[in-house]
């Protein structure tokens, strides 16, 4: 994907007719728009072509809005597995729909896409402020979930019959293209109905967004693992604390982990490759030389290194082999077969990770998220993201934000400054 | 064992002959004792013969006691695995041994009973206040720890070699009874050495005592992976959270745990064997009237289940079959054949939990111990350990703190409130 | 109060008539007691007298209830300040009622006592186990409090009204006065009302309770306040962290807290007084050797070096002066007199502490004591509380439990080892 | 200040001459900058004038440095207040040196800027990777910190005595000048000290900077108090919640706690005056509809509503009227003269707050800055901090930092989000 090719634009329903009722709000012109690039010498190509350079819409309060908002009806749905925050975000989006913009009727619809399904029976849930209120206390969701696509022909029905004009799609890389054929289905009929994605991606890999909610949450989770990790590393002879973490694609969690308290002295994340041999070559010298050693691997790391199955899980995502246990078991062996006495203990942290509850930081990016997802639907806009970028909230296309995971680079800061904290080499070949 | 056998009696190095040096101390007669029953009806048969009821020492500073603190080396061991509150212990007998009665050499030997044998070369730490200061805030044990045996008479060389006149030992059934050992071969030898231990068993089955640190803290911990298999039951349909616990011989943590907000809906301890009959039907019934069920089972629950090896670790515990994986793998069978589609979750949290900082109440009971571990040995007693009966601090004869474990009374309150909470049925079978 | 004085039996409003639908317990006798006395030598008094020595109800499930499930209505009311646990009670006095007994009507009153007063128009909540599931995970009190007692005709006239037939009172010293005396009015009338309490005192100070819910989660978060004092203290020049906990009558909290970490180096609580001149002498010499301090100060203390007013609050607790401000300006004149300069920092973390929700210790003791709150209501007790003794749920009666409160003893093993803990003088003065 | 008077230039020592032993690292060129604007159209008026538009120097490792490793020593000191992140920082700059450059002396000044002046007889600590390895566990500063400025040449006299080539200066706006009066004078004297300062404010207000370290620990601290608050406002009959927060000039900490669960009904910042009467016609009306309100204030809000002193601390701040205690009354009075009886709890966190120890988050940027600031040291840069902007770590002059205080623009997107999440009025008049 080269530079020109990115596109911001976002679609919308059509004309917004209906002043909005946000009588303290500072409204968002629609030109307000976000630089994409943040170096000088990345513009200077447009800048010499005279083309404007690639930036986002900003989110935000809207003067005017193009549902009525006394009558129209929304929807909320959770898809996926579970990240820290989902309920501040349905917390939000209920809140300010009621609040913000006098919105009455919000649907909860229950276990993903299922509950958009009429025939499998699960009736949504009418949501108000009072049963909200206190769900972001809590980890998980309250509307349940569930994997795997739906026909977008009978959600569309559904969501027909029942009236609803905005359908919140809290989810992943699945979820939201699963929201894009909503949108098109909807589009299709020339039903106005508006398809805005909250991006759920605890692996924080959604490209065009600079960090999504739960990530901060799940990193500082993961902490504690890495903690017990390095505990027990160092409180036994030649100890060695094993974490797999959370990272199909792209390691953030284990990088940005690896330099809290800078415990781990070996990240592995799948954007650097690395053989056995020379994972062991460096691990045997850290023994030697420090007693002891922590490992923090994203479970998409060495996949090239396992006897790799095709099969994929209802999402459609391919079922990776368990680098976790193969690396605690190929570990015991080498130093098994070298005659070092180790001991090895290995920690799988994620489901404790993923079902906490959203911590400050990520309970307030979900209240921003949340409260701009509405303005977004309400001012008709459809087929889009809500999203972060250089801390502020903006707008991505969905089409945008699926086109390719957003990946750690090898050659950049966050990967070099993992490797100063690590003290690992670069190679490890 | 029967009441009549309980022999509470603490063995004495010799007579105490120099003043406490601590000023501001009430001082424990060694008359005090603590009555071992709590209820009349036990006392009736020893009054009734005219003979006085089982009673344990209390603990406490003596007005005399049996080492010149001007003169006395000290030596401190950490053995088998982590448990929450060692570094607290360590501690606390660096800190009274100095501030409380003037001790000015304290040994850290490294790496458990291998540290207490000269040949292996670790040379042990010299311990000062400045050094133990921040230590509790950190889990694990700055000494570090190892498993199993050593010869009893290496190890007194040693300390006769450093001129180590209190031995304190931090650890659990094997470790207690490698103290006894020492105690036994400098008895032998007419050396005036001390042997004075506190109990580190995060599963709280040491008998005679009613806690021992760590089990606390260990249970709020084992309460976060309980609150992560509850959010993700709830989360997905037909959804079911299963927790393996602590627990080789007695499922206390497993039990206590179970009380917590109460979202445990199976707890399976090794105190109350079941069939896989039996509690599929149970949880069946379960899954069918609420859709989700979180299940916490003890590592040595349901071991007749397993087609167990005889294998047992350094420490001489028989290795357990691993009843979580086992039941993981039984129970989506189950409901697999059954033609349901369920979503399992296992959480195995064992190692987060062990490497855990010791919380305010085990850092306080620690202090406690450390204290009177100390009193205790400056006193000259020997081959006993200090304990908690009814919230005071006592002293039991190791012979018979591990005599036997101390188990869930499956006919008692603890059991009954248990199922109280659970709601699952006495009789899984 | 002497020994002889304890008069342990607990009222009763009728014969049981109906069989316990509890189906999976294990029924307590009503002749199981749990002896007061813990030692031997202050039972021979009785033993030679041919006395039964004091003994107290043991709590738990009866075999014969008095009320009638299917058709009793019970009540909640919660009174007096916050503390944490309150809603764990409430929770599982709701689960027990309605799972354990199958009863179908709860009322929540709202606003303590005034909720039991029909003209105050706070209507009461109906509660159910759906409504009170997630409440645990939150501090405070869903049904809110206020202070202050009201006329028992007038609160028996709607308990009448409403058909209740058993009144659970969550609250301190004054609301057990105001508890019994809704039982005697509703005795005066010959109404089967049982009133049965459940103390809530973050203090821990009532007498034949060893320790009431909350008060570990209060000691634990007095630590934070501590570890925040000690910072500060070691962070400057001649810091001074000086620290106000809660404690009017006596000085649990504080001397609990200062085992922690032992952070703390003076102790002050009501049950030890001190004058100025001994205080200052000894922080003195504290700041002169270690160059700074922690003090942790119970509310009550000191309050004889204060001029006193005699003024009540609403509950009738006389208003104490407040010793934190008074120690803060006195501590600073005093070293400014003598030319020193310090830097005291002054934290009063009480509306903090008592608004956390319960940790998992004092969580599962709200359970425990909802439960047996619940089975000694169905069986027909009345005017009594529950309580815990020797770690076994018990039940006293409100006269015996309000007849004075409990304190430290300063000639008691836990002042002597709050004292070798700080290493503060015995004496202050 | 205009943007065409922005100057991002970074001083320098002279040339780098030595390579850097940073051998896995991917050095900056010290032409990669980082724009200032965010926003094309602030860009347009430089592209027209054809002028580079404002940008920062990037942070990063350097392939030549200034300094040689083998015979440079370093310095660290910390001043003014407590902020959670300072022991992180300094374990990040003492491994950085000695791990990535090998630098073997550096030496910790105690009790701020007054460790640097000799005659005060404060000795500065050795500082090495061992004893710095577990300091990111504890709040506060190893060092000790001290208010108030102290002479440069007397501090430069020392550091040359010591033969300091690099001082790293930890501190807020008063330690930022402080540092850049140490550079002119070394300056002056033509010494090759390179002054590299690390903002620490956790008011956020620095200007040119994100996000300064601890204020993520701050706001997530910030929230239990507001929690706190929060539940005894719920508690009572007409509860209100008052909770001051830190937030001098700039109430970035209120306004981003306020968004945590959105619990705040009303946030008070110095950026947005309001009074008394526009402030309690709001919350009457508030009181009126929901009977609780939660109120955050910022230290420095409504100061004009204060009979202000013009006193000074040691730092320079003019001390503040207690705006908190002043609500406190005004409010009780307030509703006391209306005749309505309210319940209003007071909360001052502050000590706490500031003695935490960082937070995963916080932890993870000090690790940042403190890698990056010896980095800029090494690299001969001087007179300049370290910062955060988009997310990457940046050079920015002392002297642009400390021109003017960061403030929340009342009429950006911040503050509309904070009235989005409250619901107060954007003019309380």
């Amino acid at each position: 994907m080269t530079d020109a090719e990115l596109d911001f634009r976002i679609e919308r329903l059509g004309e917004c007719r209906f002043p909005s009722p946000m009588q303290e709000a500072r409204f968002i012109d629609d030109g307000e728009r976000l630089l994409y690039h943040d170096r000088y010498r990345d513009l200077q190509p447009f800048i010499e072509a005279n083309r404007e350079p690639p930036a986002m819409e900003l989110g935000g309060p809207r003067e005017r809005v193009f549902f009525d908002p006394a009558t129209i009806s929304c929807g909320i749905v959770t898809c996926g597995g579970l990240c820290p925050g989902i309920n501040d975000v349905i917390r939000a989006v209920v809140l300010s729909l009621y609040h913000h913009y006098g919105v009455r009727r919000v649907y909860g619809f229950r276990y993903g896409y299922e509950g958009l399904v009429k025939r499998h029976g699960h009736l949504p849930l009418v949501l108000n402020p009072e049963m909200v209120n206190q769900i972001s206390e809590s980890g998980g969701t309250i509307l349940a979930s569930s994997r795997g696509p739906q026909d977008p022909a009978e959600m569309v029905d559904y969501l027909e019959e029942l009236g609803v004009g905005i359908l919140f799609a809290i989810g992943g890389d699945g979820t939201l293209k699963g929201a894009a054929g909503i949108a098109e289905e909807a589009a299709r009929r020339e039903r106005r109905i508006s398809v805005i994605g909250i991006p759920k991606t605890i692996d924080n890999d959604i490209s065009f967004i600079q960090k999504t909610f739960g990530f901060e949450t799940a990193v500082a989770e993961a902490h504690r693992a890495i903690y017990a990790a390095h505990t027990e590393a160092t409180g036994a002879r030649n100890g060695i604390g094993l974490v797999k973490l959370m990272g199909r694609d792209s390691g953030f969690i284990a990088a940005h982990a690896a330099f809290i308290d800078s415990q781990v002295n070996f990240c592995l994340v799948p954007e650097a490759p690395f053989t056995l041999e020379g994972f062991f070559r460096s691990l045997g010298e850290r023994m030697r030389k420090r007693g002891h050693a922590v490992i923090a691997v994203a479970e998409g790391a060495g996949q090239e290194l396992l006897t790799g199955s095709a099969d994929r899980d209802a999402s459609g995502n391919v079922k990776l082999g368990d680098i976790g246990m193969y690396l605690r078991d190929a570990i015991r062996n080498h130093f098994a077969a070298a005659g070092v006495r180790t001991n090895l203990k290995y920690i799988d942290p994620s489901y404790i990770i993923r079902s906490q509850p959203a911590n400050p930081h990520d309970s307030a990016l979900c209240l921003l998220l949340g409260h701009n997802a509405v303005h977004a639907g309400m001012s008709g806009r459809t087929g889009m993201v809500v999203g972060l970028w250089n801390n502020r909230v903006t707008h991505v296309p969905i089409s945008l934000a699926t086109r390719q995971r957003k990946k750690i680079d090898p050659e950049g800061w966050l990967w070099s400054s993992v490797l100063a904290s690590t003290g690992q080499p670069r190679e490890l070949r």
